[in-house]
């Protein structure tokens, strides 16, 4: 079976159903890939096909057949109506062409008719041996290479105004595949937002041919790939998928969000199939095992890929809270513990060193240096980092959650570089938050993020975190 | 006992300990009253305290001593060194000060001498019979009549700027009653960035005098205030409290997010006291028997809230989910089991509508009208307010969750106004979603909070916040 490269980075592609209508789908995908080869990102060639005139679109050579087209493209992108679309992926096939996304929909989802136009895509694929993403959904966005099939502008008229409604992320080491295209437009949108980095988004649809299986094959080989997402709301080839999981997680960390975990969400999920009630717990006993890191919703799946991106795996499960807010380390405290992590004693040395560090007023007396260490509203950054220089050498600490709440009046914006520089030197994850959202308190987190320590806006959020490093440092290591 | 109004909307204040040197808390707290003032916002007059010249500070008339004033302030703010702070709470008990406000630290909670400093307060408050908040405290923060004694200045310099750091946020109808102060003041952050109105902020801190039942009596009383939430870690009078809870959740909600929930929470709640594990259960209980909706993280509790000083409480379990995202509508189905509540099922005659609308193509042929309702990405406006219209009308259904992708082409930002204006007519609770941290995602929700209804970023928190409207039902009928 051949690499799916050529969806993700083609030397050449075509849009066959290019339109001259600003806000038709044919349009706007053109116009997106128009854009990302101006700006260099999109580096390969671009084509276009509309039966009826062959005069070019927004400057790109446009064909009134793929036949017509002087070279066989990589990759074709088909945006006509469901009942054209058979004649025009079987020239696709008599063209050679290899990799086809099928965006359009009234398919299998629609029943009836579109049913039987999917079986003719599918007869089509196998006659000419080509690989199908689709039909009925959103495709590739590949922020480094340029490759963006998300038909929807990036800007969008909000009363008298355009405003920035679905925007791409930047180019990063996280990749999500998802079967709901709506909700994964809506994740890059959140990712953007978030600062978070994608590498490749795959929207399958229907999975005619290309399925979660299939994507999980190649992110696996994909160097840009360091952590990889997944929306699922039924998984077709359980075992091909689990087994291939197995491998894949002990060379990089695999998140899955799979919906449809109660009777009520499972119906909601396939009115066509029978209730699978009770079979969730099928799902997360195989999810343990091929370790896979299981996650509820949507801020989970990101803040949890946050962690697996920047930091460490942890060695073990004993964390050091380390804070100068009283109310958020017990909060962080109430978390650890619930969700099965420990407290971490520290040594005897840690103690006698913190003991010094108070006689020498550098953390202030009044602190609190049993974990959670308090340092309470009199912290100040050379507090927070000789506290965390003490944990980070500390056997019986496995990883530090920092919770550094900006308005103590002794913190400063040079803590998340101080932290960080010094946290590099060890092997022990480290995560951080702070509450609010204020000017101060977005820029703080930033701050942590571009350092490579990933940032939450609530403590809970950081422990879950955490709990992730964790539970992956034993899946690696088992 | 004399009402605490005298601590939230005095005619007069003053700050005894207030400083000529920016930074200090004696004259950040009088800086930040000072402008409250110019706004026109703070309505009261104001005197300055300070022993070593009776100089103006920022124009303020200041006094050496509390005894010079003119007239007796309705409310003295103590920032004085914790040494000097009995004999200028003496000087306020001679003066005929009735209302107390401690700001210093350096009493019970620091252990050794300052316990002893913290009896001789105790003995003043008894002596002048003054009402006191404090000490080691933030105190309060009322929007509506500028009292702020929240002494961090809303300015802090990041790096060679200066970014806003400790908003306050908009007046409205939501009161916070916080053990922890540096928790409470995150929490300002956090509600200005959100946009969620504060009634009255107040930090009690060692709770010399004013805990949680007298504050809770307070704000039963208080018009402003529509929805109380607290924040403890422990709760001295338990009975008490209970007993006054009982009765004010019959007239207005009380959301609590107790921490320490856990031992290791517990123990870092509270070194002093034996670890408190296994008592979380017998909160629990107690919290439910007084119709408190307890809550377990910052996020939820002001997502409950929003929900609560927006929306009527519903009448019923069973809800109705609209969505134009299959992924979105799949994960609140799940969340609604999840979490106890029912999704209804919609009448014969709803059903009949939705076909009707169908056949009208108001509502896409392709949409699943079986709950949750899945208008899919060919939805509009028209689609929207014409299922939000059945779902409003149907007797099956007691509360309504919009989640409204914006991506989707035919959704406007005239979507908020419309579906708002229609559910007015009903007595029906509506809660709105749409994922995305984009510039329009964000505005989409401001929009539809503008019109009031409570809109939030993940369909999990959606049906949470309608989690809190349906218990809340059922306490209010009960």
């Amino acid at each position: 079976m051949p690499s799916l490269d050529g969806f993700f980075n083609p030397r050449s592609m075509v849009i066959v159903g290019a339109s001259r209508t600003p806000g038709k789908i044919g349009y706007e995908l053109l116009r997106i890939m128009v854009e990302n080869s101006k700006r260099g990102i999109y580096r390969g060639k671009l084509y276009a096909v509309n039966p009826k005139s062959d005069e070019m679109i927004l400057g790109v050579p446009t064909y009134k057949s793929v036949l017509d087209i002087p070279e066989t493209p990589d990759l074709a992108v088909l945006v006509t109506p469901a009942k054209y679309t058979p004649s025009a992926m079987e020239d696709c096939g008599r063209k050679g062409i290899k990799n086809i996304i099928v965006i359009s929909g009234g398919f299998a989802e629609v029943g009836g008719e579109g049913v039987e136009l999917q079986k003719q895509l599918e007869l089509l694929k196998d006659k000419y041996g080509m690989r199908v993403i689709g039909p009925n959904c959103v495709g590739v966005v590949v922020p480094s290479t340029g490759v963006d099939t998300m038909f929807l502008p990036v800007e969008k008229e909000f009363l008298d105004k355009k405003y920035i409604s679905s925007p791409r992320p930047k180019p990063g080491n996280i990749s999500l595949s998802t079967q709901s295209g709506a909700f994964g437009v809506a994740c890059l949108d959140y990712m953007h937002g978030e600062g978070i980095g994608l590498a490749k988004f795959v929207s399958y649809g229907n999975k005619l041919d290309v399925d979660e299986v299939d994507v999980l094959e190649y992110l696996r080989g994909d160097e840009e790939t360091k952590v990889i997402l997944i929306y699922a709301e039924s998984i077709d080839r359980g075992r091909g998928f689990l087994e291939l999981a197995r491998k894949i997680t002990k060379e990089k960390p695999i998140v899955v969000f799979k919906a449809g975990r109660t009777s009520a969400g499972a119906r909601a999920a396939s009115s066509h199939t029978a209730a699978m009630a009770g079979s969730d717990n099928i799902y997360d006993a195989a999810f343990k095992q091929a370790g896979i890191i299981r996650v509820g919703d949507m801020e989970e799946l990101f803040d949890v890929a946050k962690a697996l991106v920047m930091q460490p795996p942890a060695k073990g499960d004993r964390i050091a809270i380390l804070t100068d807010g009283g109310g958020v380390g017990v909060m962080a405290a109430d978390e650890t513990e619930a969700l099965g992590l420990k407290l971490a004693n520290l040594s005897k040395e840690s103690q006698n060193r913190f003991q010094d560090l108070k006689e020498r007023r550098i953390v202030p007396p009044i602190a609190a240096t049993i974990n959670p260490i308090d340092l309470t509203g009199s912290a100040t950054d050379d507090s927070f980092v000789e506290a965390m220089r003490i944990l980070l050498e500390d056997n019986n600490v496995d990883g530090i959650i920092v919770l550094a709440l900006h308005h103590v009046p002794g913190v400063t914006a040079k803590l998340p570089s101080k932290l960080a520089s010094l946290s590099r030197s060890y092997d022990k994850p480290v995560v951080a938050m702070d509450v609010g959202s204020s000017q101060y308190a977005k820029a703080f987190r930033e701050l942590f993020e571009i350092e490579g320590i990933p940032a939450y806006p609530e403590s809970e959020r950081a422990v879950r975190a955490m709990k992730a490093l964790v539970y992956y440092g034993k899946v690696k290591s088992s």
